[in-house]
C-alpha cells in the first residue's frame, strides 16, 4: 500500500465517506487471499515487480496446484521452481497453458504474450554438471525479461576457455557466475571485467566438497571485488539479483 | 589490453615498426611493476574502473607505505583496508596528503578534487555495533564516486525503526544491509522493497553467533528474493559490488 | 514418590505394619513396569502432569503397540510421535480406538471424554511447508488441552502478513514459532509482542540451509528478547513447554 | 502506537483537527529518538512490558553513557549487560545513580523505589564457574520484579546435591539452568519437574567443550520434555523468558 | 614374533642349521596369509587376546565368506559386525556352524564348546532405541567370555528408574553406557559408582543431534571423572576394552 | 549412603529413637556442606574413592583456597588441575604443605604419610610438546596410588622408538597414550599390545590439527581395539579411568 | 599455443601471409570444440601431458557418450572416472573398444596397441574395504603408462603385516597411500621410507569417521614429512601426481 | 637398520664374532639418545635423507637448544621451524653458528661448505601476506639442496601477473603454490602446466576464511589434475615433499 493509496484513505475520511472503523480495518489488513495453508499475496507484484516464484519443494502437488490456480486469477506469469513431474501433472490439469522445464525442474503458467527481452546477463558454468543450477537462473531471468547468454563448462581446469569468451563477459549489466567443487570461476571473472558478479556455489563435487560448502566458502572469500553470493544451488536468487540489476542498467539508458 | 591496443600491435608488425620479438614479449607480459613482495598493478583502473585498494592486515607498515608510494605515481585515488595507526604514520611519512578514517580503519589517498558523486546507495545496519563494517562500506562507496545514505540501528528487535524509513530505502540503487547476531535485516528489507540488497554479516554477537556464521548463514538463506551476500565483516566487498550497480543505473555518466 | 507417601511409609514402618525389608525394597524402587525392551513409567502422569509420550522412532511397531497396551491400563491418553502408517496398523489392532493424525505423523489414544480446552496458544509457521512440524505442536497442545490458533504462511517474505495478525498474536499466553531457511520469524515476533516465543527451526530449505542448522542458529541469536529455542523439527518439545505456560498463567487467573 | 491512538488520530483527521500531511508523516513514523549512532525507543516499554536492557559489548563507553543518559528521561529502570568497569565510570559520571554488578557485569540505573517483587524463579547453576552467567539472569530477573532463588554447584557429578534440592524446584514458576560441560543439568532437573526449564549453556569447559557448543547441543537434544533452549552465555535471555513467564503464573498483579 | 622365537631363530643361524639367507626372510616377514584383497593374521590371536573380529561393512559377501573360511582353519572363534542377511547366507554356505545375531547384524562362528564367562559387565542404554548398539556390545562381550548384565530403557529421561539399579552397577568391572540424543547417562552413572564406565554415544536422535555427534561430544565433556568414550555406535569397541578391564579384574583366570 | 545405613535409620525409626520428621528430613538430604559458591561434598570419597579434584579454572584463587581449606578437614588428599601460581599462592598461605608441579599445574595437598604405590600404568607421549597432558595423568595416577612408568616422545615419525619400548608396554595394566597432531600413537600401541589403552588427544599442531580436534577423530576412529577416548588435554579424566583399571587389576592378585 | 606457434604467427601477419584480423581472431581464441555442454579440448593432451579424464558423475550417459566420442577423434585414450553401468552401455554404443573397471567404476577407451609402462609406484591400502579407491588409482596409473605394484590391506591394527613389505616401499618413486578410519597408514610409511607418499583419505568408516574427514585431518597432519593429500576418495587425483613424480623420476633417465 | 646391516650382524652371528644376547639387543634397538624429553634419533638422515627438522612451537628453549647441540654432533645441517627470538638466543649460546630467517621464524645450524643446490622448484605465493609461509618452503628447500625460484604475489585477481610467468613455472620440477582466502592460485596453475603442484593454504583472510580452512578445502577439491595439499601454513611440509620430487627428477640424470 504506497504513499497515494494512504493519502486517498485518509481523504475519504476527512470527507466521511469512509468510516473510522473501515478505515481502521483497512490501516491494518494488507490484501492478501487465505489458502488455509498459504497466503497468496496479490499485491507482490506491484511491490517487488513480479509475481512471486512458488518454492514447490516440501509442497504437495494438489497444495502448488491449487496456489498456481488462485494466484493466475491475479497475474500473467507464474513460476514453481524444484518441482517435479507429478507436480507438473497437478498443475497442468487445473491451468493446461503450465510447461515443464526439465532440466531446472520449473514449472512456467504464461498467459498473454511473452513480453520484450531487455539488456544482457551472462549466465557461466563451470562444467558441464552445473547446468541444471544454471538453467533455473537463466529461465527465470528469461520469464522475468532480461536476455540471457549461456556460456557453460568455461572452468578453470581449461582457463583458456574463460579468455576466449572475455569479450562476451564485457558485453553482460551483471554476470551470474555457476560453479562447484572449489568454486574459483567466479573470482577470476571478477579478475578480468568490471562488472557485477553473482557466484552461485553447486553442490556438484564429492568428498570435501562437502555439498557445495567448499564452493559457497571459496566464492566469499574471494580475492578479486565485485563478487556476492547466494546459497548453494539457488539459481532462482541469483536469477532475481541478475534481473534487477539488469533492469536498472537498461531503465535508465 | 584492450582490443584496439591488439589491433595497433599487430599493425605496427606488419609494418615493420615493431619487430617480432618486441611483440612477442608484449604480448605475452601484461604491465605490472615488481616491488619484490607485490606486483603493483597500475592498468587496473582501465581493467576494473578504479584503482587497487590494499588490503593493509598482513603487511607491514613499510610495506604499504612503499605500495602507496609507488601507486600514486600512475593514479589519482588509493585506498587501504584494515589498517592502523602505525601504518597510517608509515604511510603519512612518504604521502603526507593521506588521511586516515579511524572507525572503518581505512586508509584514503586522494589528489586533485573530489569527484561529484552520483546516484544513491543505501547503507543499513541492525545494530549500534555493525556501524565499523557499515562504515567500511559508506566511506569506499563515496571514494569511488557514489552517493552514500546511512540507516543506522534499524534492526529487527524494534522494527517500526525500519517501517518508518522504507522511503528512504525505495530511492536507492542498491542497499548494503549490515547485521551481526542473527542477521535478519536483510531478508526484512528485501521483503518491503524491490532493489538489490547486499547483504553484509559482521561479527557482531557472541556464543553460537560464532564471529558471524550465524549471520551469514541466515543471510544466504534469506526466504525474500533479491539477496546476495558477502564475507563476514566485508564492507568493503558489499561497496564495489553497490558502487558497479549505482554506476549502471546512472549511466556511469 | 512424593512427600505424603513417604510419611505414611514411614508412619507403617514406626508401628510395624511394614517389615523394615519391605520398606527398604519400596524405599529403592519406584513403580516402573520392565517389558524387557521399555520400563514403562505408570507413575509419570502424576510427577510430569501428564503421561509419556511415545518417541516411536527407531521402535519396531510391535515394540510400540505392546508400549501403548500396557500404558493403556495405567492412563486415559497416549501419544505417540513420528509414527508410521506400518505402527499405526500394529497400535490399532490391540487398540482400536486410535487414531493418526497423517500430516504431524502423530498416532493418539485416547479413552473417556475429551478434557475442556483452556488458555490460548499461537502456533505461527514461516511458510506452507513448515505445517508439518507446526501440527505435531499444535495436536500435541490440544490433546494436552490447551486451546490453540493456528498462523500459517506469516514469514517475513511477505511481512505484511505478520503484522496484519499482531492482535491475534497479542491474545495468546505463548506463541510457538516454527522456521526454516533463515528462520527470521520468532525474532519478528519477539519484537512486537511481549508474550514467551518458543522457537522451532524445521529443516525446510537446501544447500546451507544445513537441514535447519541456520535457522536454529539464527533463534538462538535473536536480537529480539523472549525467544528460547528447541531442537529442529521439535514441535512436541515446544508443545510440552508452551502448554505448561499456557497452564500457568491459565490455573491462577 | 495502538489501536486506541490510531482511532484517535483518524478522529482528528476526520474533524479536520489534523491535516492530512501531518497524520501522513505521523502514520508512517513511530515515535523514536535519533542519536546518530542508535535509535532510542522510548516506547518500548508500553510494547515489550520493561524497558531496553542495552547490550554493551562493542559499543563505546561514551556511547553507552549517553545512551542511558538519553533514556533516564523515558524511564526509571535502565540495563547494561556485558558491561565493563571503564563503561561503568563513562555512565557514573552522566547518572551517579549507577550501580555496577561486577560478576555478571551488569549496569544498573534505577530511580524512585525499587518495585515489589513477585512469583518465584529458581535459578540453578552445575558448578560454581557457571555463576557469572546465573547471575546475569538473577540480577535482571530481580530488576524486572520476579523473586529469584539460586541454587548453585548442584550438578551431576554430585547428582545427591540436585535431589536434595527438588522441593526448592517444585515450588518455582519457571527455572533457569544454568550448565557448562556436558550441560546435562536442564535434563535432569526436567525428569523431575513439571515446569518450563530454561537453559542456559555455558562456556565453561575446554577442549571438546567448544565454548560451549557441547552444552549447547546436549540441551537441545534433552530427552526430557519442557526445556528450552537460549544462546551460550546468554543469562540475560534466559531472565526475559522466565520473567514473562513468572508474570504470566502470578497474573500479573 | 616373540623373544625366545628370536633367540632360536639367531641359535640356528649361529649353528648353522639357518643360511643368512632364509634367516633375513624370516625376520622380515611375520606370518600372514594373503588372499589377494585381505592379509589374513593367524597369529593375532596370540598378540590380542582373541581372533581378529571382521568388521564386514564395505566388504561383499564372498569377501567376508571366504575370510572367515580361511580363519576357521586357524581358531575356534570368528565374529562379523555390520553383517546383514546376504553376508550371512554366503557365510552359512561354506560354515555352517555359523549364526546371525539380527538385532546388532553379528556374525557369529564358534567350534568346540563354549568357554566359561567370567566377571561381570552391565550394559546399560538410555532408550529402547539404543539397543541394536547395546547388543553389539553384549553379544561380543559373550562370545569373548565376559559375563553380562543387561539394563536397557534407564535413561535420565526416568532417572528413578536408573536410582533403583544402583547396586547393580556396583557389582561390576566395567559399565558399557549406550545413549543417544543428549547423551547424559554415561555422567550420571559415573556420578554415582567408581567404576570404569566406556560411554557409547549411538546416532538415536533428530535435528541437531547430528546423527551421535551431541552425545558423543556431551559424553567426552563429561564432569563426573571415570568415563572414557568410543566411536558413535561402535558397540564393538567399547566391549573390548570393557572385556579387558574385566579380565584384568578376574586375573584372567 | 549406602543400604547399610538406611537399614540403621529406619530402625531407629521402628523403634521410636528417631522422630519421623527427622527421618523425613535425613532421607531427602544427602550431607554436604553448602559454602555459597560450592557445595563441598565430603562424602565423595567414600562414594568414588578418592576425594573430589578440584577444577580450578573459572574459580577465583579464593574461591580454590577456601574450597581447599574447608576439604581439607575432612580428607587426607586433595588436588586442583589447570591451577596457575596466583591461585597457588593463595592456597599455600590457608595450606601451607600444598605444592605445586608447575609443568602440569597441579596443586596437591597431602597430609599424612604416602600411600604404597601399587601396580603399573604406562603414560606415553607421542612428542616433547604432550609431555604437560601427560604430567597431568601422571601426577595424578602417582597421588591416586598407581605405579606410573613414563614414555615420551615415541610417536609414529620414528616409529622404531616405539618397538624399542613395546617389553614395556606389555608389563601394564593400563596405558594412558598422549598426543596431538594426527594423533597415530593410540592407534598403533593398540595395535602391539593386549591392554586398555585411554587415548588422549592434545592440542598441539597447528592448521587443521584444529586446537586437537583432528587427534580426537582419529583416536575415535582407531582401527585398533582396545582404544577408549578422554577429552582434548584431559589428562585428569585419563588417570582417573586408568586408576581405577589398575586397582581393578591389583587388587583381585 | 606455444610461443614457437605465436612467433609463427606473427611472422605471417608481419609478410602479410595473415591480415590482421585473422590473427586478432586467432590470438583470441584457443582451439577447443563446443558440444553446447560440454567445451571439448583437444589440445589438453600437448599442455599436460595427457587426454582429459572425463568425471563422469552429474552427466548424464548421452552426454558423456557424446564426449567419449568426439575426443576419440583426436586422442588415443580416454578415461572416465566415476562411471556407471548405465554409462557404459551408452558408450560401448558408440564406441565399441570400451571397456568398464567395475570395482573402480572407471570407463577406458584406448585405440592403438599399449604403451610400455615405466618407473614404479606403490599403491597401498589400509583395509579391504579401500580397495575400490585404491583401484581407481592404479588403473590411471597403468593408464598414463606408470608401472604399479599393489599392496593392500597393510593397515596399523596389523602393523607387521607393513613392516614385512618396507623393502617393496623402497623401490617405489612415489606411494600412493590409501586409508579410512583413522587414516594412520601414510604417516607410518613416511615414518620409514623417504619417498613421496600421496595420501588418499577414504569415506570407509562411521559415525565421528564422518565419511572420510577424520582420515583427511589425520593425513594432512602427518607428523611425518613427505605426505601430501588429495580429497577424499579421489583415487583418481592420487594417481595424476604419483605418475608426474614417477615420470620425472624416469624420464631423465 | 638396512638389509646390508642386518646380514653382517647375522654373518657376525653365524662366524661367533657377535654372541646371541647381543645380536638380539641389535635387533630389538635401533639407535637413539634419549635425553628425557626427547629421543634423538642419530640415523634418521640415513632413513630418510636428511636430518630431523625440529618443530619449535609448544618446547620450551632450553629444550630445542639442547636438542640442537646433541644433534650437532652426529650431523651437519639442523634447521629449526616455528622458532622465535627467545629460542633462537638460548641456541645461539650453546651453538654460535645458529642462523635466524626472521620472515618464516626457521632457525638454521650448519657446518661444512654448503651443498651445491639442483634442479629446480618454484615457490608461488597468491599474495604479499603468504610470503612468510613461502619463506618457510623456500628456506627449506635450499638447506636440502634444491634451486628455488620465487614468485611472489600471482594470484587470481590479477591474473595476467601470474600468465606473464607461465615459463617459469614451465621449467620447474615441482611447485609450491602458497594463497590464501579462496586459494584459486593452485588450481589456476595446475591448469596451465604439467608438473606437480604442492599447494599450502594459509591463514591469511578473515571471517568465512576460517583460519585457512577455506583455502585448504578449495585446494583439495581442485578441478584441475596434478595438485596435492598439506596443512594450513606448512610451508615445511611442502618444501620437505618438493624436495624429494626435484631431487628423483634430478638424481636419475
Amino acid at each position: 500500500m504506497d504513499k497515494n493509496h494512504l493519502r486517498d484513505l485518509l481523504t475519504c475520511v476527512k470527507s466521511g465517506r469512509l468510516g473510522i472503523d473501515s478505515a481502521l480495518e483497512t490501516l491494518q489488513h494488507l490484501p492478501y487471499e487465505d489458502t488455509g495453508f498459504a497466503k497468496i499475496d496479490h499485491h507482490r507484484k506491484i511491490r517487488v515487480g513480479h509475481s512471486e516464484v512458488i518454492y514447490c519443494q516440501g509442497k504437495t502437488p494438489s497444495q502448488v496446484s491449487e496456489i498456481f490456480l488462485r494466484m493466475s486469477k491475479g497475474c500473467d506469469s507464474i513460476l514453481g521452481t524444484r518441482a517435479d513431474p507429478e507436480i507438473f501433472e497437478a498443475t497442468k490439469k487445473v491451468l493446461p497453458e503450465t510447461v515443464f522445464h526439465e532440466v531446472p525442474r520449473i514449472l512456467e503458467y504464461a498467459k498473454g504474450k511473452k513480453k520484450k527481452k531487455v539488456g544482457k546477463v551472462v549466465v557461466a558454468t563451470g562444467g558441464t554438471s552445473d547446468i541444471p543450477v544454471a538453467e533455473e537462473a537463466a529461465i527465470i531471468l528469461e520469464a522475468f525479461g532480461s536476455k540471457v547468454e549461456r556460456l557453460y563448462d568455461v572452468g578453470v581446469a581449461g582457463i583458456h576457455r574463460l579468455f576466449s569468451n572475455v569479450k562476451v563477459f564485457k558485453k553482460a549489466n551483471a554476470i551470474v557466475a555457476v560453479a562447484g567443487m572449489e568454486g574459483a570461476l567466479p573470482s577470476v571473472i571478477a579478475g578480468i571485467v568490471n562488472i557485477p558478479v553473482i557466484a552461485v556455489p553447486t553442490s556438484i563435487g564429492y568428498g570435501s566438497a562437502f555439498g557445495g560448502i567448499t564452493a559457497l566458502l571459496s566464492m566469499l572469500n574471494s580475492c578479486a571485488s565485485g563478487v556476492s553470493v547466494v546459497n548453494i544451488d539457488n539459481g532462482f536468487g541469483a536469477a532475481c539479483q541478475a534481473d534487477m540489476i539488469n533492469k536498472l542498467a537498461v531503465g535508465r539508458s
